[in-house]
């Protein structure tokens, strides 16, 4: 129940924080306090054609924070934060999408992602053979 | 007026996301669709104390997004994309603010950004003396 309130209010900011900076105290004062009350989590994931970051084009950029609420332009925030805690933030870790099929057809997408996750700096690459495993393999992650 | 429409498209669609994965064509899935309609602009900036990133531990980390609108968790995401623009994204080229002192006491502040800015990715580190000098000399953009 907690969950849901928290993850409708995840939304609801997501939302909010596209018309301005957050205002308030501490508790209501997400866009500065955070980095004191929680060890800062946000992220900028890409991705591009290509078999590495550094001659693939990024053709999608998107950012995700999960502290203190999901947030960002990933798509599924508030669920790539779930997958990503669910993996002690190890992007080598995410869940697999349940059955789903990908041909083995060679088209390369590299995903990076950057930033900081918990206080800690995270400098990620990974090469998939193709878009759909890299949406399999990357759960709802590495759907964007 | 069709911007406008995308946007809130856009911003409709982040809460539906959430809800299951993107399906459809590219036009019919604009979670999908910013990307291929502006160059991606998604950014995420990091602070510490130390005189560079590769020692300091990141005390701040903030997202921010120029494209379509402003947003992230950066406390002045708007005026922040206001200035990268009048930069032209040039992180060494932004505006200092007007007529604040700083005094000469080094204790080093390090500012990371990393993502991606008009479609090319962003890898920046800048060390400043102290803190005051980073927010005079970056202006709202590293005033985080």
């Amino acid at each position: 129940m907690r969950n849901t309130a928290r993850w409708a209010a995840a939304l609801g900011l997501t939302a909010a924080a596209v018309c301005g900076p957050l205002t308030g105290a501490a508790v209501a004062a997400p866009g500065a306090a955070p980095s004191s009350l929680y060890a800062p989590s946000a992220l900028v994931l890409t991705t591009g054609h290509g078999s590495d970051a550094a001659t693939a084009t990024p053709e999608r950029a998107v950012t995700l924070s999960c502290a203190p609420a999901a947030s960002g332009t990933h798509p599924a925030a508030a669920q790539a934060c779930a997958e990503l805690r669910g993996a002690g933030g190890d992007f080598d870790a995410l869940k697999p999408a349940d059955g789903v099929m990908c041909t083995k057809v060679y088209d390369p997408v590299v995903v990076t992602v950057q930033g900081v996750w918990q206080g800690k700096r995270v400098a990620y690459e990974r090469t998939f053979g193709n878009a759909c495993m890299k949406q399999v393999l990357g759960g709802s992650v590495f759907e964007f």
